[in-house]
C-alpha cells in the first residue's frame, strides 16, 4: 500500500518517520485514544488527496483527514493500519470578492490567515474559535467551529456556501453553490460541515463573508457568584440587546491567569462576565451594563479604554494556558439552554465537589455553551472521567447537548449515544454507509459502531 | 390497504372523495404532470403520521407529504397509486419561548400566523415567502422558503433549530437541538430542510427567532433599463449596506399591475427598484438611494410617506396575480451571483424574444434570485418549456443555480441533472436510498431516478 502510495504521489508527501507519525498520531484532546498511522500524507493538491483515496479504497486502509491537529476530541486521532492525510500545505486563498461577498480558500489556510486577507478588503470571516491563530477552515469545517462570535454571527455552517469534496467512493465533487440563496437538491454541504471527515475530505471551501464591523465596545461585569453572573446572562436574553460576545470567567481561571501574568484582575469576584457590542452608539453596551448591575454585579462599566477592554478578553484567551499550568486539562463543551447556564453551573460545582475533581469554567455565556476545564493530574484521571459524562449527562438532562462546537470525535461518542435516539443513531449510520460505502473515512469517530469493512 | 389505513386512524381522517382528491392532486406548479391519489389523509397527530407511515410501509404505498399546496415545483403532486398526506389540521403554535428565542409549532401553521403570534412577544421569524399568507411552516421547511428579507436574513434552514419527523422506516424522532449551537452528530436537521418530503415527513419543527425590528425605510428607484437597474443592485453590493429587502419590477409587470389596479406606477421606467433598510438613522437609506441614482435612475428618493412606500411593495405583492390575468403563467427562480444580474436579465430578454414566449420579471434583485414570469396560453406551452429550459441553462453558465427558493419538485429535474455532476447526483440517491429504503416518500420529486421499490 505505501509503495503504492509512493508511486501516485509526487515525492516528499508520503511521511513515516517515526517522529512525525508520533507527531501526527493525536490531537489536543486529552486521553483520547489513539495509535500511530502507518504514514502520513502531505497534499498539496486535491488531486494528490484524490489519489491517496483512490489508493486506500483499493487497500481498505483507513483515511483520517487532519487539519493543524488542534481539535479538543480526539477526531484527527490516527487509527493503527490507517493514514493521516494533512491538509496544512493547502494554504492558498483562491479568491476573496468583494462584491458578491465570498472567499474561496484550501482547506490548510489558518483561521486568522483567512480573516487578516478579508480585512484587506473591508470585509470580515466571523467565526473565532480560541483556535483560530493556528486551527486551519478544514478543520474548522470538520467541527462546525464557533467561537465568541457566534453568539451573534453563527458557527461555521452559517458561512460555508460549497465546497470540493473528496467523496468516500473516490470522486471529487463539487457541493453547493456561489450564489446567496439555492435549493438545488440535499443541503450536501451542510452535512459535511461538522461531519468530522467521516463522510468526505474537503479540498477546497467557499464562505460566505460580512462587511467589516465597526468597533466593538466592551463591558464588564464583576459577580459575587456563578448564579448571579447567570442570571444576568439571562437577563441579556431577555433585554433583547444580542450582543457580539458574552464570556463568563470564574473565580478559579481568573486566579490562574492571576498567578501567571499578574494581571490584577481576581479582586473579590466568584465570576467575571466580559460583554461586547458592536451596534453603533452607547446604548446596548449600557443596556449590558444595567443587565449585569441588576443580576447583583458589585461592579459593571462600559470600559472607555480600548487597552483595557483588550485586557480583559487576553484574560479570557489566557485562560486555557494558565490552567494547564496546574496540570493535564480537558476542556468540556456542553451547551445549554441560555435559562439553564446558573442551574448548569451549579451542578458542574457539585460534580467537581462530588468526584473531588477540580473544574474551572469559562463559557460562551451568551449562547449556553460552556467549558469546565477539568485539571487532572495522571492519578485523577478515573474520577475525572466520570465527572466528565456526570457533566454530559447533567447537559442532556437540562435539554442541552454535549457538544456545542468541539465535535464527538472519540470523546463524546458514548455521550452522542445518549443524547441521540438509537432511531437517530441507525439514520447516522444509514447515511454514513451511504456516503462512506467502505468504511475508510475516519473510522470509528463520532460514531462509534462504523468501523471498516471490505 | 385504504381499509387498514382506516383502521389504523380516527374517523374522519382518511378522504376520497373524488373532488377532494381532484383539489389535493397538485399544487400551483403549471404543467407538472399529477396523478390522482388513492387517498388523502388528513393527520392530526405525529402519532397518526407515524400510523399512515406505518400501514404505507407494509404496502409499499407512496406517500406525497403536503402543506398548504402553494408550491410552484410540483413537490406536492400526487402520484398514482399512493396517498397525500396532508399535516393543514396540524395548526398549534406548541411554545414560543421569549428567553431562548426559539419557537415550537405543528407544521400546519400558517407562516404569517406565526409571524403575528410572535411579534405579539416582540420576536420575529424572518422567512418570508410570498406565500407567506397562506404557505405552512412544513412546506416552508421542506422547500427551504426564502423570500424578501432573506437578502439580510437567510432562508427556512438558517432558522431551523429542530424538528420532529416520522423517517421512512416509520419511527418517530426527534432531530437538531433547542439551545445556541450543537454539534452533536451530523446535521441531519439541515439535511431534511430543502428536501422536499423525501426523506421524512416533518410532524414538529422548533424554529429560531430575532428580536422584532425598528421601522423599515423604504427607498424606490425609477430606471430607463434593466441593465441600469441590474447596475444599481451591484452598486448596492459593493456599497457595503446590506438592504433588508431589493427588489426589482419590470415594465411588464408594472404595466399589468396598473391596467389591473390603476395604481399609476408604470411611468417611462423599464424597471423599479424597490429597497428596504431597517438599520438605524438615514444614512443607509440614503445609500441606497445614491447607488439607484449614480446607476442612472431617472428618479430615485427615500420614501418619506409609508403609505407611498406600503403602495410600492403592494405593487410587488399584486405581480403574480396581475400577470395570472393574461393567462396561465409559470414562475421561474433561478438565482444567479449578484454581479451576473444585469447579464441574466439581457439573457432572459433574450430568450423570450427568441421562443416568442412573453416574460416579466420581478427578482429578489438583492441576492440575484430572479423569477421571470412566463405567460404561455395553452398554445404556446412548447415554447415556453424550451424558453423555461434555456433560462436554467443560462442561469448555470452565469454559475448560478436552477432554483433559488422554489424548490426542485418535478419541474426541475432536468435542469437538477445538469447543475449538479453525476457523482453528485449519484451521492443524492445514496442519501435517499440511506433514509428511505423503501423509496415511499415523495417518490420522483427532486431525483427522478429515485422511484418506490418493494
Amino acid at each position: 500500500m505505501l509503495n503504492e502510495l509512493r508511486r501516485a504521489l509526487p515525492a516528499g508527501r508520503v511521511l513515516t518517520d517515526p517522529d512525525i507519525l508520533a507527531a501526527y498520531a493525536h490531537d489536543e484532546a486529552l486521553w483520547a485514544p489513539h495509535d500511530l498511522p502507518l504514514a502520513v500524507v502531505r497534499a498539496h493538491t486535491a488531486e494528490e488527496i484524490q489519489q491517496t483515496m483512490q489508493v486506500c479504497l483499493r487497500h481498505r486502509t483507513p483515511i483520517v483527514p487532519r487539519g493543524a491537529g488542534t481539535g479538543l476530541s480526539g477526531g484527527a486521532n490516527a487509527v493503527a493500519g490507517g493514514i493521516v492525510l494533512s491538509t496544512e500545505r493547502m494554504t492558498a486563498i483562491r479568491e476573496i470578492d468583494t462584491g458578491e461577498r465570498l472567499a474561496v480558500v484550501e482547506p490548510g489556510v489558518v483561521n486568522e490567515t483567512l480573516r487578516s486577507a478579508c480585512a484587506e478588503h473591508g470585509l470580515w470571516y466571523p467565526p473565532d474559535p480560541a483556535s483560530a491563530p493556528w486551527s486551519t477552515i478544514g478543520g474548522n469545517v470538520a467541527t462546525n467551529a464557533g467561537g465568541l462570535c457566534c453568539v451573534k454571527y453563527g458557527v461555521t455552517r452559517d458561512y460555508v456556501l460549497g465546497m470540493e469534496v473528496v467523496t468516500g467512493t473516490g470522486e471529487l465533487v463539487r457541493l453547493g453553490r456561489r450564489t446567496a440563496k439555492g435549493v438545488a437538491g440535499y443541503d450536501l454541504t451542510g452535512l459535511m460541515v461538522g461531519s468530522e471527515g467521516t463522510l468526505g475530505v474537503v479540498t477546497e471551501v467557499t464562505v460566505r463573508l460580512r462587511g467589516a464591523r465597526a468597533g466593538e465596545r466592551t463591558v464588564a461585569g464583576y459577580f459575587p457568584s456563578l448564579s448571579a453572573a447567570g442570571d444576568a446572562v439571562a437577563a441579556v436574553a431577555a433585554s433583547g440587546v444580542v450582543p457580539s460576545a458574552l464570556e463568563l470567567i470564574d473565580r478559579h481561571t481568573l486566579a490562574e491567569v492571576d498567578a501567571w501574568k499578574n494581571m490584577g484582575l481576581s479582586a473579590e469576584a466568584e465570576a467575571v462576565l466580559l460583554g461586547r457590542t458592536d451596534a453603533p452608539g452607547e446604548d446596548e453596551a449600557q443596556v449590558l451594563a444595567n443587565c449585569f448591575a441588576e443580576a447583583g454585579a458589585t461592579w459593571a462599566a462600559v470600559s472607555s479604554d480600548a487597552d483595557e477592554a483588550e485586557a480583559l478578553f487576553a484574560a479570557r484567551r489566557l485562560a486555557y494556558p494558565a490552567l494547564e499550568r496546574l496540570g493535564p486539562v480537558l476542556t468540556e463543551d456542553v451547551c445549554v439552554p441560555r435559562a439553564a447556564v446558573p442551574e448548569m453551573l451549579r451542578r458542574i460545582e457539585n460534580i467537581g465537589a462530588r468526584h473531588e475533581v477540580r473544574i474551572a469554567n469559562v463559557a460562551h455565556a451568551g449562547d449556553g455553551n460552556l467549558h469546565p476545564v477539568l485539571v487532572v493530574p495522571a492519578d485523577e484521571r478515573e474520577r475525572a472521567q466520570a465527572a466528565f459524562e456526570a457533566i454530559l449527562d447533567e447537559a442532556i438532562s437540562l435539554g442541552g447537548t454535549v457538544t456545542g462546537e468541539h465535535g464527538v470525535g472519540l470523546l463524546k461518542r458514548g455521550g452522542l449515544t445518549r443524547e441521540l435516539s438509537p432511531a437517530v443513531l441507525a439514520m447516522h449510520a444509514a447515511v454514513k454507509q451511504a456516503l462512506d460505502p467502505h468504511g475508510i473515512l475516519n473510522p470509528g469517530k463520532v460514531i462509534a459502531s462504523c468501523v471498516p469493512s471490505s
